[in-house]
């Protein structure tokens, strides 16, 4: 795995089997994007499809565009389409609403399903937005419900028969730590507490199981590995064996189950569609789908294979070429515990991120001292990975990440 | 206000000061389209707002746009630009979501605000994804809630000192009819409950006081009148004076106090960023900002006066040549009861609005046997109206309805 020049790099990328995907994406010139963990770059294809969906099938067919561009089914075709993505059947995923608002709805559902317990268990330093739906929906709530908040290393000893479900997310947004799912529903299963998991991180950049870990319900975003576009509507999968079983609180005509009906009293769909709740960002969603496509058509064994290379390479040539400026690795080093991203910590962190910006090379600072650098396999290339750690030496050595502006900017963030 | 020709209305369109918006907008050729109440035409600067959204700041800023295009503050600016069209303070409008999810956040901080009461009264006729939010919030709250439905002539007794809040829409999604919001929310008050309003088929069709009527919440939809495109997030206010004051359940990061310090519990801000919860889907909404500006820029009470004459034309021209084909007004006679749209009730609705579709004329159907009309003041003509009922009339006329093609197709919809 020793990398000693770009050109070892060079000749992975030509052996890459995943090479020919690069060229359908737009990356701007001179840009190493190592952010694709926060957003996906644009497949070219989409370009296409968003003005489509607003230059003909909202201009020329109107509300008609409901029924002959498929609009109201969008959420039910585009969920049966990313089904197998993450090891789901056709029946059991929609694409609807934000991720938070999706995870809101399943948590509701899950904690019903044993309704005489009072503990959900979460990983504290997960990417707080969930907590703070959790925290949201308990107050809500009223019944006396708390979050017990467990890390990686003591997460199955937290799950005993006080827990009416758990909500942890698959690989952690600042580390990169992919936990055990089958290990960890199993072990609430065996609980009897109700599995519920966030695939932000995991979604597309790794083969996802659902199924095969017996998972009651999860969440992801599609617009980090899945290229789905600026907040898409996420996915949102609930187990077949729950349909018409669960009740969710965020109720609306398209969960209804005879929308066209315009009856008074609310009757759900007994399938994945009670999951739906309203009217959807027609753009976004459909223009979500050329991601999806481009996803369908790549190996995700391949996928991951490139990706745990290309991370350890990153790895590799940091410590060797940057420990001496103080990054210390905060992702497993193992990289079959990790997902697709590398987290540094290093003090001067925010002016170091702020600088290799300005060299073209998109990464990210997370409080108090992460940096980030996200490798999606679909568009970055093993010379990329060189090229970056070469320019984040190049700031280091030359001290350019001290300038005053770096400072500034980091004061005020 | 009798039109005896269609010169008559060729007059009024030479007159009319909001003509010119009509070249705003894409309207396929030989259609009259009168179902801007369901989903509004396409301005022409949005086609290209979207292109934008998309090549540039999503392909070349990429992740950088969440600040460079500003993105993340997309809820609250173009909340800021849409309140005056309610009449709503600046700092009182996000824009975010979806009408129903907004709808459940609202009504959820509403009924918290008077505590001991368990009952809210809505419209039972209402659009029933109303209902549907309702019920299904208050099935999760599970604290003995229930409706009170009422209609328009018993609203007022209706309201009463067990009542927590009302929730009401502005102008019925199938009549038009307009309620009374200074009226009934002065009730509302009276007794000490919230009032939470529904603009969807007002917003932007006519002045809207929401100040000055006092009231507490609102929702609106943007992709009607305001012609925000397909699915476009939603409107939603909260009075200034319950900022800070009231909790909402669909809590996430947006809303957070310190979104970036990624804190793991939750701590609302204390403006109207507490009813944010994730990240929106930007492509729908930044398009939506295009009719925003275009609404901006009309007079709303020259759009309320054209509407106003409009239905009134059309009603009349209605019932003067085809009242011998079964032709029932159900929407009010008054215009000043009356919103932007005109309801018929038909028994052969169905396969007459088909037959009217394949002339053209875009309406839509209601069951059991509702036909509506909606018209856009910004980009329908009065000769419009005139064609409308000259195309209807030659269908009636010619029997072109009774078509075999048009009875199957209502007999399976």
């Amino acid at each position: 795995m020793a990398a000693k020049a770009r050109t070892d790099l060079e000749v992975l990328d030509q052996a890459d089997p995943l090479a020919g995907f690069r060229n359908e994406f737009f990356l701007p010139e001179g840009v190493i994007y190592l952010n694709g963990n926060s957003l996906g770059a644009m497949p070219l294809a989409a370009a296409e499809r968003a003005k489509r969906v607003v230059e003909h099938e909202w201009a020329e067919g109107l509300i008609g565009s409901m029924n002959t561009a498929g609009w109201y089914t969008l959420p039910s075709t585009l969920g049966r389409k990313i089904a197998p993505i993450v090891g789901a059947k056709a029946n059991e995923v929609v694409l609807t609403d934000a991720t938070g608002i999706n995870l809101y709805k399943v948590v509701a559902a899950a904690l019903k399903m044993q309704p005489d317990r009072r503990v959900i268990v979460m990983e504290g330093s997960n990417f707080p937005t969930n907590n703070y739906t959790v925290q949201g929906l308990l107050e809500q709530l009223d019944k006396g419900y708390t979050i017990r908040f467990a890390e990686a290393d003591n997460m199955l000893d937290a799950i005993d028969e006080d827990v009416a479900a758990i909500c942890i997310t698959h690989v952690h947004y600042k580390t990169g730590h992919i936990l055990d799912m089958a290990a960890i529903t199993a072990k609430a299963h065996a609980v009897g507490a109700a599995a519920v998991w966030d695939l932000c991180h995991s979604a597309g950049a790794m083969p996802v199981d659902l199924n095969g870990c017996n998972v009651d319900f999860a969440v992801a975003c599609t617009y980090k590995y899945i290229n789905g576009g600026p907040g898409a509507p996420a996915l949102l999968f609930a187990a077949e064996r729950h349909h018409g079983k669960y009740t969710q609180p965020l109720t609306g005509w398209y969960s209804h189950a005879a929308p066209f009906d315009f009856e008074r009293d609310y009757r759900p769909v007994a399938d994945v569609r009670q999951m739906l709740t309203g009217t959807q960002p027609t753009a976004s969603l459909s223009t979500a789908e050329i991601g999806i496509d481009i996803m369908l058509r790549a190996d995700m064994q391949q996928i991951r294979e490139k990706s745990m290379r290309m991370t350890d390479l990153f790895i590799e040539l940091v410590e060797q070429r940057c420990g001496e400026f103080g990054f210390e690795l905060v992702s497993p080093r193992d990289a079959n515990l990790r997902g697709s991203q590398v987290s540094f910590s290093n003090d001067d962190g925010y002016p170091i991120v702020r600088a290799l910006h300005d060299r073209g090379v998109i990464c990210d600072f997370r409080a108090p001292a992460n940096v980030r650098f996200g490798f999606a396999p679909l568009y970055i290339r093993y010379a990329d990975v060189w090229d970056a750690v070469d320019r984040l030496y190049d700031i280091l050595a030359n001290g350019t990440w001290k300038e005053a502006q770096y400072q500034v900017r980091a004061a005020v963030t």
